[in-house]
């Protein structure tokens, strides 16, 4: 259960797990923007923000919060202009502050420009110290100042000089990141040389899109064109889209997580959809492990679709024997400790006279500490089920991941430590099964993803 | 799509479509109810309300909107006790304004009493109009003010009188509800003779609690005692729960629109589970109307079990090929006129990737007025579905409910005009196939649901 | 300092220290109303509603806090209509809760009315349990309930009738009040017979305007006609004003308080000038209790005009020698127990280079429990006052009010049971003097106060 | 009237006319921070911000509206410390936007610092120009920025190079300022050489206090110790307080209009109080433009102390003949256009019962375009009175101000293009008069102050 890594870390280390969008060359730019990241949400619940360009004036509304906490009428009416970029904002690793929250802007006199981000550079602390040390001033702990710093270096005011110097800016940054850079007139949309971070392109009206999932496109009714190639920088402006490289894309190491558990199943990430991967990742996890049982039950949100393959492939009944209790936004009351322990439910209940005495296949997308297992398990067995049999649609997390999946601390990984058979014996299952490395990357019919955490071929270097 | 209905009645007649949840003997009673209200919102998201009793003094806390904006932390602390009732509120026909929200308080010298109410009495403006040439003073268009002002003609001062009192009351009122009604040291549960609206009794640590569904126990963890039966009066207090009936129970007419659209699907109505209802539902469309296509996709949220059970019954893969938006709360921005009209989805997107050159069976609950399967036929259409067969888990809509049920204008309903064949054409679907009422009523394995705005077959009278 | 009985009573005892407003004939009744209960402000600051009729229909919004806090443009937008009627509340006695918030709606097959109250009615208990003998239901612990239920008990469907109604009811309540009441095409505006309560009318635009107080008048650009009469039905629709008295006017009793205190010091009330009195009764009091002394220092806001009296009578500068802190509205965080005690000033500051070596002559409205004056003294002390000389623009307090000032328990008035000399050694200060009941009456130039707080001398029964 | 000036500026310039303040060594320190900041609110309510430092970790709440907006006990608790820095931001030119509102934080591998100021820099734009082409990013337009990025050129590391880098930073910038710089233990307040920005010092519970106006140490209960003065850096640390000069003083050129507009009455600047002055140039005002009249009225709240001066000299009664309407906040619903034609009054009305048939003495400030005081004549006449001679207790505004007061463009201020007589006619007055700049200075008792908005005479060089 991979949520429950949203507390799991606890040092100060920033990952920039978010949602990045842009659009150009549309009226209300600003208002499209509010919609585009009310679908990207699920990436980043922390806060958000959105800048417009209107005639050359850029103008800024960015809070802590949900898009539906941050934005009001009033305030979107202030953002106008038909060029945009927002952002939503995961903030793990207890770094909060409103100097965080994103798109940031950046004054200057050869012109200002505004930046959004999604990732995580691995070299950070050496490109920032060195900067530091030749008098650059931060105002923030994001690796998008790093970047605007480092373009500032270069030549920034005809836009041939500007994408000189975002591509030796870029080529200095080792790590996962999906950039947006706006200027006055222009759109430039980056993705490191990896393809670690998603990036899709597309046209609404006349204009063009670009965001982190394509069901920011949906939304809008906008038309999917292609995913920004790893290494690619794409430039949108009145001319329409045009690509440099900034780098020679290396192995094309796409993220198997954003498949597994991050992105939303109606996205396509490099020509895969996402509830089509995690189906077929639950038909493969039934022919890796069977198992015999009356119903399978999938924990919500993120494994329900893992849950219907391992039905359709099973034969066995989908059934819906757990339900999320969806407890939105930062006005809500957290159950307290003593509320929790008369019983109030935090976020799932098992639907008793669904799980009464059946033999449930529990699938779930992944097992982390293990502790959210153990939690579902019990729950089950106290609605009645006879056998609780878990089938994880992913391998076992036992590497940190550098590259903005928030798992830096590996004595938390309960798979770290302990074997299939142990972990099985701790969380109370009947049986247990992962599904193997070849399945995850059969899943998605590639043979390119990023499967660090689970084996440790990291991409990139690791510095430090 | 039942979701039509919201914006569908335009006349005052109010009906409370509500929620209504009680719970006596448990500390920190307004916490709980809190939980429960919030577990109950998809029952009325208008308004919302917590009355408790503490050593006598009843607090209360109400006002528009959801759970989650009316109450904060300050306001729960300001309820103490360990008895309350709560509501939600579903505010049909442009009945608006704090005073409609429940629970009422009315004071009284021989004792203060709060009432909280789902559901709809036909008789209404007969009683309204005899009671206001008595003198009577209303403050809100509600039911729930009809019966205190009945109550309070009868002797309200000890306990035997109050039961008889009650009893008196109901008797006069005809149609379908469910009444808390709380006193400084008592619960009383009221259900309608015909058992048209549910109600449910359950336990926990040493207290009781009464709700609409019993998904509001599971989130609390209380076990589930058993519904409160038609024409029943279930009395809590510190003796625990006695039981009196105010009338002979009729024919238990269940409403089928609980099972089909209303309820949630982890709740038990009357010892069926509502998932569990609205898969079979989808099996017996099957068999009544199968379907040559490659996959079925179910319309989000209330037919996603149906759709599976269509799924299941068929062997066609069951597909994720719709995607809710999930715009909750009042301060979300409601895409203006000119933003849909640049392809801004409301509700709903379809995923072109799964729905692409496939001939799709669309599972739906129910066609109102068939404006919104118009708009997503073509939306499949348009996301490149080769056929759209419509299949609906229930019969046309042809008559109006006076129980609650948002449907009195005989003239919205596509199927009061027009045959299964003309709502095809006009929706344009490629085969359209409703759910048979003998299915309705097999899926619940009963023979005793109201389905009067299928059939006409009213239980009550109808009064001018 | 009157300001502390906002803290002093303690038992349930509601008085309606309030304002009201109506408006009647004029476009945008509700954002006019607005703008007047915001002048209207400092007569209650715990609550507030506006209720608008349009085309028959009635329209309400209401809320804790300041009118500022209720109200929003949204909000405003829906009370069309070009009449209303509007309450700013002063809770007293631990009341809260949105039930007892004004104007109240009451709804009747005969016609809907709302109703807005200030003031105290003396026979209310006797009243309610009367009518609740009688099977009348309450909602609220407010006056105003009752005017309505006695009402509704006569013929309330014609005009003539109505006013009969009316007349009967008010005659059967004993007390201070100022009622409006709103049908669907008609406010009646009502003053108690004794004239405890202020109310006057006046005119806008060709439509008509009715307050507690001229303030709301000039804020507006309205005109002032005149005072409601002691014992006058002011009936105000479509044909104008007229005049029905439901009892001949007693002894014209306007609070003395109202002047002293209360009231904005730019009304006009029963033809006398806030500000004027105040400052008349400063010069009197001057020429009653003189004293040698560098500076003239009032306590802001209510005591100022009173200062500036004394400081003209007397020929010494009247200085700014303390500063009110305005912490306004229910967002404001209290500074703490711990706050306080490390010296964060509450409301007042003194002002030291202006008080320093200087001999003060402190003028005040008036000393209640006489800790505030007791704080204030020491507080000009220690910013090194040499002497302070206390001066109250007012009689002793000694015994309670029963006409909605805040003053219930004869045990907390300082006066009732101390001496001047005494109370002197109580507050530190070097000497005080109290204006004379001769004086407060000559400042007014008037006969006929009601002085009941300082002499006793109450003008109605008072029951119980 | 200078509460014109607000909505004057319309080019981009930006002034900071703000609040500042700073507290080390006490605990709690953001609490006491809010109260003070809430005192000095008069000086900036577009936004404002804490930054408290705890065990080297600074936390920072910053946002747009008033301190009781933008501050509640949940974000007071989390700036946990015992040393902070404020600021309360009047926005001026249209600079809105989160950027700008400071307190800055500033991030650096040698220590982070932040920084408030308030004051204007007249080589703002020659430093900025000089600091991008170097390289430098700039984030907002504010001239604290600057100062950040002169100050890292230097050597921050150990506290005696940080004296010598901030010494050299300051001596680059030339203008009206005070700044506060707070590194992980200490806070650095510095004052402009001439002396133009107001900033005193204070001492409270064993720590320490700096503030543009003493009135917030009033608030806290302080202790006023001196004033920082021109050209000095004091260093507040564990150690105390130590002084360092970056500058020699030059002529002491402390702004006028902080006397005559901008500060609360109740501070003392430069050893001289508000109120006293004020009241003094209402004297001499009378000494050299005496008017035979009956009444002395003051425009509130800025012109009172000034009126009572000409009351108290002239023997001419002093009466609350305008009252304020205290719209605040920004949820307050401005009056539109159209409400302002039906006579809703935005800020101030006339009180007809003490201006009717009087002849009036008008007190007012200053005069910018001559629009304000040309409606307050017309409302005054409009109210009855008979004359009214205006009183102006400054020179005539001829010149802009380069130094934060918000007075840039010559061409609006109406005595710039008119002569006395013809301003008289202008607004509508029966006699006019402006005090002298002698008496300007008199009224002070010093023979320094910067007058440059009146005679032109600017202490500092103007560039450009």
């Amino acid at each position: 259960m991979l949520e429950e890594l949203k507390s799991l870390v606890s040092d100060a280390e920033l990952h920039e797990e978010c949602g990045v969008f842009g659009i150009f060359g549309v009226p209300d730019a600003a208002n499209l923007t509010y919609y585009a990241l009310h679908a990207l949400q699920h990436r980043g619940q922390e806060g958000c923000g959105i800048v417009t360009v209107d005639n050359g004036t850029f103008r800024r509304v960015k809070g802590e919060g949900l898009v539906i906490e941050v934005f009001n009428e009033r305030r979107l009416a202030e953002l106008t202009g038909s060029m945009a970029i927002g952002h939503v904002r995961y903030a793990v690793g207890g770094i909060k502050g409103m100097e965080n929250i994103q798109p940031f802007l950046f004054r200057h006199n050869t012109g200002d420009f505004a930046m959004a981000h999604n990732g995580s550079i691995v070299n950070y602390k050496q490109l920032r110290k060195e900067m530091e040390d030749n008098g650059s001033l931060f105002q923030s702990a994001s690796d998008a100042e790093i970047l605007a710093h480092l373009i500032k270096k270069g030549n920034f005011e005809a836009h041939s000089d500007r994408i000189h110097a975002i591509k030796e800016a870029l080529n200095r940054m080792d790590g996962a990141f999906a950039f947006l850079i706006m200027t006055k007139n222009r759109i430039y949309a980056c993705r490191d040389k990896y393809g670690l971070r998603p990036l899709a392109l597309g046209r609404l009206n006349g204009g063009y899109v670009v965001a982190s999932e394509t069901c920011a496109f949906d939304v809008l009714g906008a038309e999917f064109i292609r995913d920004v190639e790893p290494g690619e920088i794409v430039t949108i402006d009145h001319h329409g889209i045009r690509s440099n490289f900034y780098a020679e894309p290396e192995r094309h190491a796409m993220c198997a997580m954003e498949y597994i558990y991050f992105a939303r199943p109606d996205s396509d990430i490099d020509g895969c959809n996402v509830h089509n991967y995690r189906k077929e990742s639950g038909k493969i996890l039934w022919e890796e492990a069977p198992c015999e049982a009356d119903i399978v039950v999938g924990v919500p949100d993120s494994s329900l679709s893992a849950a219907m393959g391992y039905s359709e492939a099973s034969g066995l009944p989908y059934e819906m024997g757990l339900i999320k209790n969806k407890y939105i936004g930062r006005t809500f009351i957290q159950p307290s400790q003593s509320m929790r322990e008369k019983g109030v439910k935090m976020k799932l209940s098992a639907v008793k006279t669904i799980v009464k005495d059946k033999r449930v296949v529990l699938v779930d997308d992944s097992i982390v500490r293990g502790t959210t297992s153990l939690r579902i398990v019990r729950m089950l067995r106290e609605a009645g089920a006879k056998e609780v049999h878990v089938r994880i649609a992913s391998s076992p997390l036992v590497k940190p991941c550098y590259y903005g999946v928030d798992i830096t601390s590996l004595d938390e990984l309960i798979s770290a430590r302990h074997n299939v058979n142990q972990v099985c014996d701790i969380i109370g299952a009947d049986t247990l099964a992962f599904l193997s490395k070849e399945g995850m990357l059969k899943a998605g019919r590639r043979s390119d993803l990023c499967c660090a955490c689970f084996d440790g071929e990291y991409p990139t270097e690791l510095y430090e």
